[in-house]
């Protein structure tokens, strides 16, 4: 069994800390700014979800970011995309960071404090979300890089917005703004960025009140669904955006 | 094969009345005001739609209550959630009410009344559903006795009202008014009070002129899917519920 | 591998034409004018899906109708509903005409230019659907012949709308209109009819400039879970159908 | 909850006893000797399995038949195969008889005391065969009367003993000896006749034996994937022998 | 509807006659001996499966092949395993070759007339299976070309021998002989090569006889798991060997 | 990623070394003894099978026991079983130490040194089974302590032997011999004990030859539907078994 201790200062982009009654508040950032998202975080938020999940002592989670946007900007620092053993770890990790999220087995909470462009999956596997009025969704870098997106937004958004809405949000990049993404179900409140935290809190104080093995076991009977379509899906999508990548690398080293 | 003689008046909790056209209206009470949901009415409501199921001359089923609300107050009467013995009767039962509904060939409306505090996956089971003004959802005896809402509604509300609507409803108690349940597709319409088992009656008649094998099919090829998302999660939702009751009476003894 | 010219011509009752960016537009008419749907298109869809399907060049697939509406006429001519053989070839054709659809691996977008009163399921297994302000949406011959629609309808409508409102959509035959169908994820945007397909184009040449092999696998990896649904469930819902057909034409013969 | 002597009385077909310790003997019969298998039957059948399974005092239970074979004759009693609506009976009756086996939570022992030409996959829903040395099993009415095998054996023979031998078996009609099936994983033990339901009883005690949840929930966890076998594929086999039978009968019309 | 005529001469390595009973055989060839496997039968067997399973007038399908072996050559003429978009098609012929032979819903017998160390998978979708005393299995050019073995015996031996054996079979490489194969369940009988297709013609002959909707509802009945598997599984594993493929390719680029 | 020297010796019930080639041979033991497995190695398990899993350097995983048996003692210690909460535990490690061995994309060999009488499921996640003469199979604790063999046993025995006798196998407490292992498919080879771990290297390096991607990946597609299987299946056993054992508790507590 994993203690707080042993991991609260383990991850350079992620600031944790937990209130008595066991909620645990994960903020993302680089440097105490908004998050630079690159092939190290890539690698980190694997270990990250699974050492948050291998401790029952968390009774409820909120997942957060910092300054302006939650996750925006992508830099391929640690990334090697476009040689199969070079993706194949992006592969691995693709897979297993979804899987860590699911196996969290406290309610997650994200508190949206700004922008979505990449793995915009990651709140969605998580139970409750709230925005700012100033978040955005949108899939952007892999079409900006040419590859197919398949690392769980494939099999999330038209889960969460329905089929056709979910299809037409990937294939055209669309930009959803937060009313928008209340109405189609992806945000539960809009909360202004002041209150948004207390606004989280709040909620999980509530939930953290209710008997251990009863909140976790909710999560549990809520997410099964999640966990099939995960399981079934992510390691498909992966291999299928990785071949594009190779395809991409070749057609640019003919081109070059 | 059931004969509605056979049936008609054997629940002391349904008044069970049918048209000549086979449209079958199904009234839960309590001494024919609102019911009152105990052990005893889980028990029977097990038969009730094992009995409604086997009778092929039910053409279409309208589901109603009685005074103000659905189904709103719960006592204790007859229920043992707290021994793994007492509670083995609640799971057994709370796996077969449900594909009981779902043996039920004939399509069905649920006409809300009122309030649907617990076991609103009974409506969600049934095709069309009308509500009065006056309705509300909500799942509140689960959370207040501190045990799993493992029933059923963690694996409806999210199909149906989609899968972080459906999480925050249940993680939170949020109460839904009739006309936000209306825009999120769980009630199809919403109609005065005193108007409400006319315009059941009438989508009914209107499904009972085609001809009997057409509609029987026709809800089995709507309800496939339904099917087996109960199969698949039924039995681990409650067994969930039961180890988490199983808790709470211990710590109940110990702080006794 | 199949190249264009091979089967351009091939289909009386589509007419194709190919950008030289890949964009194909299909167009569904007969004699030019609204498409009269018969026993003759459904067998003939059949082979165009799989034509489509099997010519990799088409990187992206417009799917509309000609003149004022998309598919709303049903003609007699060509169907043999009403005897277990005929039937069988409706059955083999209903099965394959959906998964032939699937097998395109271009993305694609209707274009709906009017009123969808029958195969609906076409458009609803598109990426993408744009519709006129006059579009509405209705599945209206199978209750009018009294049988079952279980020729995936049944399967997607739940599936896009919901699965409260895509069952009353069927029961009760309801019309929906096209700003309704936006509001509920059916229609991603309502275009003039003057500029639909111009819309259309659009759309389809911004996913037309990902390579080639990216925009194939985003599709696929989108339409994983519809695959699943559609195999699962296709044949037992026109076996159905079948049935209740048999049964429109012996109580028929009998009261002939 | 039902009591033994609410139904011991009440099946024509089925002679029930039960021990001490909870061990319920059924035996199949008609007056006493070899079971005729007719549409009376199909009927009872699926009242007497729901009966055991409401019955939480039935700890184990025994399935056997009377005299020469398990099930061997079938009559057209009561059968009404050839038209769409007598044929709904039978695909009721159909689905539902095999889900009330597997509703049975008491684990199931079956005791072949000869051939078994019809319904097999009742025996196969059962935990543990035993069979005497001249027990044979085939599926011969379905092709003798020239419609489809889909009641279930479909499903469950390529189950039990792998794709290819089962698929042999049933369009060869073959027929399989007690050591060939004993061999292929059917039979788990090959039992003189006068000592077959001496064995049974044997293992049925020890089982017994065990705490009550304990050989229920095993049960339970041992047939999850059955469940999920017959509930996704029976409707839909049923529905293919319904369309075959009805050919048939307008064929025969023809032809007479 | 196709008819015979319009493809009975249209595949340079399939020899297909076709009986009054509708008996089709389909003899795999290289100009009349012993099959070369390369990448334009791979093409061609996609062609060639689907004529079969279009038209309707094929009552039982008998799969062999030429000379010595069943299929043993593999020529790397027409394939280009080691480049992204020559894969694709590799990738697409792959998938449908197998649902094309799912789609055949009449049933199939495989006379093995020899070694079968490629493409077993063909065999395993048929519905029965003969071979000669000299027939083995293996799955060879896989682990020789250093790639991974996803064209779906990856999904099908672990499915019809088990799944210790499945994978011990794949990952060493066994040499599986017709006995060993007999007692594990791929093989239903072993006969002399002068007697293979006599005896596969008789076992044709019987199923041929039953009605024509009769053979054919029961393939499907009996096919229903396995295209579930194969829709499912095929796609990733094609993946994944294509993967395998690029980085094969890149360490040979790199070595060489 | 993990490196080798960060986990090796982090074990005191796993003895790891590795060969040049990347063969990792994983031996379980108690003091260099026979392994007793306690409430301590079960959590240790769970880490020890995902510190194999992160590190991409193993290439094949041999993993065997020392001394006279594989599994075969169980000890109380470190064990709570019969209260919610201590119970907790015993359902978190068991869901994850079978996903953790599912998630080593090593191909696994295990080389059973004799007897596995608990925890079997282990060895069956494994692709190859070699056993000495002197192995012997049961699942022994579950019922001599009255709970329900919920622990994955319940899902992988019917799997690999088949559904009839795998519940055989479980409900009477079955002692399976190596010799009938091997016969139903779970023992690839029976190999003297002293030439045991030799035969298991053997054919680890034939498979650690192949392209690094290539094993792994092959893995990956031969282990899919065990993964389905264990993560729908493996919390509801689970479950069910810490409801017999709260059960059992309440008894013994009330005749204590």
């Amino acid at each position: 069994m994993t203690r707080f201790a042993d991991y609260q200062n383990s991850f350079p982009n992620a600031r944790l800390t937990r209130s008595q009654s066991g909620v645990l508040e994960v903020t993302l950032h680089s440097d105490g700014g908004v998050l630079v998202f690159d092939g190290h975080t890539h690698e980190q938020f694997v270990d990250l979800f699974h050492a948050i999940g291998s401790d029952p002592e968390n009774r409820v989670v909120i997942l957060t970011g910092s300054g302006a946007a939650f996750i925006e900007q992508i830099s391929p620092d640690g990334f090697d995309f476009f040689s199969p053993r070079g993706y194949d770890k992006i592969y691995r990790e693709g897979k297993k960071v979804l899987m860590n999220i699911l196996d969290i087995e406290a309610p997650m909470i994200t508190a949206l404090n700004g922008p979505v462009r990449l793995h915009s999956e990651y709140a969605l596997l998580t139970d409750i979300i709230l925005a700012t009025p100033e978040t955005v969704f949108q899939d952007k870098p892999h079409f900006d890089f040419g590859i197919v997106p398949g690392d769980g937004v494939n099999l999330l958004w038209p889960e969460v917005i329905g089929s056709i809405r979910g299809r037409y949000f990937l294939l055209t990049r669309q930009e959803l703004d937060a009313e928008t993404a209340r109405q189609w179900g992806v945000v539960n409140e809009i909360v202004p960025a002041e209150r948004l935290l207390a606004r989280a809190h709040e909620i999980a104080e509530g939930i953290a009140a209710l008997p251990p093995l009863t909140s976790r076991y909710t999560r549990i009977a809520l997410t099964q669904k999640l966990r099939r379509i995960v399981d079934e899906g992510i390691g498909y999508g992966l291999a299928l955006e990785g071949v594009s990548a190779a395809d991409v690398a070749r057609a640019s080293a003919a081109n070059g």
